[in-house]
């Protein structure tokens, strides 16, 4: 029992090992790197209905957009990198690391909203597509009220 | 005729000008953001393999690969962008912006694993996820080696 025991404490910390593998500035870096690309899409999205709509385009932009937002991205707020540099320095305010319920509720909206808007996007109903980029942009801008610091 | 052809070209401008909204300086960033996501995505699938497997990780981090690679990031490799500074200075080569060819090979053969990437994470077998990700590893090396300057 006691050797199962240490095994397995053995196995915990190997696994924060692995985790602990992604540098601070290099948390930072990934999750700067999700949101900007994630921006790109956005972007893509807004101009093609408001233009040419390019069906297929908004479908890729949704999909990329859906992925990051699932992809689990709360591992990069790491311990210790609520300052610090990635590509830039983060922006990020302290209340993410300690306002777990808020963080999850925001978090939630969002990856409700994206997954959502790769269903839409898939339909290729523009009016549809527009109702749901302001939707989906809405859940970018609580979070980012509530938790990034306005430069 | 005459008007329709005005028109068509006049819709062909504004498609022109919908593409030229995003500036060289932000297209550099954001394929740079998709690379980096990227990165980390690829680094997580390795970890996984080499250590404790968690499944859903695993095909979370696929999923964000797989979308980013089929989002059209060669949209984001605009005449005038084989110079400057997105989030740091970019390191393509010439050599992308002229040799169609080549790169299209290489994208193809990218695109074609991520989505064999994201087929065999969503199976959880463990040694197919392996040498997947060493195949998908393979043509990031292709491009790199060809298109990409070493600093």
């Amino acid at each position: 029992m006691k050797t199962k025991f240490l095994l397995a404490l053995l196995a915990v910390s190997f696994v924060g090992t692995a985790a602990a593998q992604v540098k601070p500035e290099d948390a930072i870096k990934f999750r700067q790197s999700g949101y900007a690309f994630m921006a790109w899409n956005m972007g893509r999205i807004k101009a093609n209905v408001e233009g040419q709509y390019n069906k297929e385009e908004v479908i890729k932009a949704a999909n990329a957009i859906q992925a990051i937002a699932n992809s689990g991205m709360g591992a990069l707020y790491l311990p210790g990198t609520d300052k610090g540099k990635g590509w830039e320095e983060t922006k990020v305010k302290p209340e993410l690391f300690t306002n777990k319920e808020g963080v999850g509720k925001v978090a939630g909206a969002f990856v409700k909203e994206a997954n959502e808007m790769a269903k839409v996007a898939a339909t290729g109903d523009v009016a549809a597509v527009k109702e749901q980029v302001g939707k989906l942009g809405g859940t970018c801008k609580g979070c980012h009220d509530d938790f990034k610091i306005k430069k």
